[in-house]
């Protein structure tokens, strides 16, 4: 790939000069890093080799290890994971539960190889740290009551319009959501199966299905 | 409390004369330490403190640290969690269906805090372990696989006694099933709360009653 003239501007420009893409630089390589070997093992040498980036740049941005690590579940993780559950709940808001079911389908046909391989970045720090790390766990606890915050708008505004059965519980529901979707990436994980992955999604967006009005109840509940 | 007449006398004997009680041992603490810590941070001389043994009986026993984590898997972990499961659905077999929903319910109030602190040993080792040493995930995957027949064969009797509609695809409800189970441990550890646990057990049971063939076709279908 020859490299864009963005690339050669960032070789030329002195790395002082931009702090911010120095930032952005470690950032994805203490993502990528974290990713493959968990965060306890992950290695600061690597981070700065990957980023090409010198220790004491990377001090300059974060104090130690701990606090990249929580930049990375902040900064990386929060808005692609968000981004990827919750972008399609925003369109198609005449009906907010076949959005909901989209997002289920849509994540079936865009996962990837590696994430059946490596699992979902969130949940895996989740395990990985939950316990040992008291500032891990409540900073992932923010992304996953995000995630649920979502689904239960979904579901509340599908039962605003007659959609979803009124004595459905939508945060019960949005947090059985996302927990079927986060095993859904560990047990596919272990399978080292996207089939099962995909049929996981499916499922879900299948058991969406009883959740609503009967059609011809539909306008009267 | 006092010590048993089997304590006393494992006392008295020489360790030497009674191998299969030590071995025991070791997989108990070996557990416990993996359980606590992971398979890569477990440290091998906490086990041998805490079951008492030297390493000449831990090496006698087990040629290395990950055959003691292949045993825990194979000897520990999957009976405990087997039984669990799959110990409710040997029952009732008149409605096998409601068995598998009683197996979630009595999950939900048999959950223990250091279950929901710790979360699923199997889902733990798998999250760690899978994409770094293949033994290991065959072991788990060994486990997952025996637990979704279980559960697919409770399917498959509902469906065979005409209570779970016949388009039901049992295996990838099964599988489905052992997701959303290991994904509400994953979640309830890291909001540490046992009532999330419990509200996801019952959204599983509830899940369930959906497979049911409406009761005004019972016996046609």
């Amino acid at each position: 790939m020859p490299a864009s003239s963005d690339q050669i501007a960032r070789k030329r420009a002195p790395r002082m000069r931009d702090p911010e893409s120095t930032r952005q630089k470690i950032l994805h390589s203490a993502f990528l890093e974290i990713y493959r070997r968990g965060f306890q093992a992950a290695s600061l040498d690597r981070i700065l080799a990957d980023a090409g980036v010198t220790k004491g740049a990377l001090y300059h941005h974060f104090p130690d290890k701990a606090w990249l690590g929580y930049a990375v579940v902040d900064e990386v993780i929060r808005d692609h994971l968000l981004d990827r559950w919750l972008g399609p709940l925003a369109k198609g808001a005449d009906d907010p539960l076949t959005s909901l079911q989209q997002a289920f389908r849509i994540r079936a046909k865009s996962v990837q190889p590696h994430e059946v391989e490596l699992g979902c970045p969130l949940n895996n720090l989740a395990q990985e740290m939950s316990p040992l790390d008291e500032e891990f766990r409540e900073r992932i606890e923010t992304v996953f009551d995000q995630w649920r915050e979502g689904f239960t708008d979904a579901i509340e505004r599908a039962k605003a319009r007659g959609i979803v059965r009124k004595d459905v519980n939508s945060r019960q529901i949005a947090t059985f959501l996302v927990a079927a979707a986060e095993g859904s990436f560990g047990l596919a994980k272990n399978a080292r199966s996207m089939e099962m992955f995909r049929s996981n999604m499916e499922a879900l967006a299948m058991y969406l299905d009883t959740l609503r009005v009967p059609s011809r109840l539909r306008g009267r509940a």
